[in-house]
């Protein structure tokens, strides 16, 4: 038995999110059919994150255990083949037996891209958040410095029933790329929505002027109604996990 | 009466190209059924150039008579409110009665954008030819140098059974930037399909490694099947036109 895991790249515009679903068109649903077709068994796969409707990846990891015996570079010219123009696997690796691209992970590097020209541009609309307004980056970057550590992230995310709210955020920074802002966040790992929702409530505050310290105060809520709108989802990037 | 002219941007990938046409979405039926709406009165737009199903424009321009007194802003906002966002009306002027968009144009300028990176990126797909191996700029640049000036680009296009094919180049660049290669062709107007039709012929001579003066050649030829295969269309924009 070998473990195969594949680095993927995808758009996330035209799918219902990455999780398989009866009657719609996921990113998940799609690798799986590709890879039964080039295997010519049904798999499942593993994930190290799962992305929501019209969120994209650079790296996504998925794995998964086959006993056949072609090599990665064959699984992923295969598969790519197969695959719509829109996900494409980027790397393949003989990955060990016990790797599992979830609970192996000890990083995950998520970017939100916000387009801050003054005029809408029409090639942008599924790939960043169009804010007319000129904001203020250093207020960005107070706010930022304030979710990084363990925090309890409650306010800043969907929480399940029995989840530990726990996030510890590595690192969190905001810079500007010609009429681009690029927020950068690290964590152990997200819960759902974390990185949207941090975003739409920084866009809120900054434009209230709310000093930094209100961050801290949303925190400890730990409470959903506190924070602000979760952010346009075209915006968000899964860029690379860390093992 | 006056003569409201509108530069407009358009993401091309979903659309049956810029004419308006019976039974399929257009970039022009589009913008005047808009444009019927604001004006509450059927108008017909001239344009600049027609853009091919697929090829994007960074700065269309139309024009329109109407009576109306809204201020070329007021256009602008209303008719955004309405189109599609993968089409947008950056600027609104007031023209001259005279001014006729196809007829006033001095130059046009187009821009074909090649992915050159090792792998194929799912974000790029509608918006550039991906080539993946390795290629020679300095040939490239070459072939450029021999396609400027005046020629009957017989060969280069799809030319209409009375029309001129004689057309004046007056830049015709290729860079890199950073994966990307971009070529700029400025023209006095350029005939139907002429810049995809140079790129895949430079594409095809340059993986031959074939030397310049064959540009001449087939310049001379006057014949269609003597250059290379017409580009991929979302490769290609219209990035401005002069007056």
């Amino acid at each position: 038995m070998r473990n195969i895991s594949l680095d993927v790249s995808y758009d996330g515009t035209r799918y219902s999110g990455w999780q398989i679903q009866n009657n719609a068109s996921t990113i998940q649903g799609v690798i799986e059919a590709g890879l039964a077709t080039v295997l010519k068994e049904r798999v499942r796969i593993t994930y190290a994150g799962r992305t929501d409707a019209g969120v994209h990846a650079l790296g996504q990891v998925i794995a998964f255990k086959t006993e056949t015996s072609m090599t990665g570079e064959q699984f992923k010219c295969a598969l790519n083949a197969l695959l719509p123009q829109d996900i494409r696997v980027m790397e393949a690796h003989e990955a060990s037996l016990s790797f599992h691209p979830r609970y192996s992970a000890l990083r995950r590097w998520y970017r939100y891209i916000i387009w801050n020209g003054c005029d809408a541009v029409p090639f942008f609309n599924n790939y960043a958040l169009w804010i007319k307004r000129s904001v203020d980056l250093s207020r960005f970057e107070t706010y930022c410095r304030r979710i990084i550590g363990t925090h309890n992230f409650t306010s800043f995310a969907t929480v399940g029933a029995r989840e530990n709210p726990l996030r510890r955020v590595f690192e969190c920074t905001v810079k500007k790329k010609g009429d681009f802002i690029v927020f950068d966040i690290i964590a152990n790992s997200f819960l759902r929505k974390m990185v949207r929702t941090i975003i739409g409530t920084f866009l809120e505050l900054e434009r209230e002027k709310v000093p930094p310290k209100v961050i801290n105060e949303i925190l400890r809520a730990e409470d959903r109604k506190i924070a602000g709108e979760t952010a346009f989802a075209g915006g968000l990037y899964l860029v690379k996990v860390f093992y």
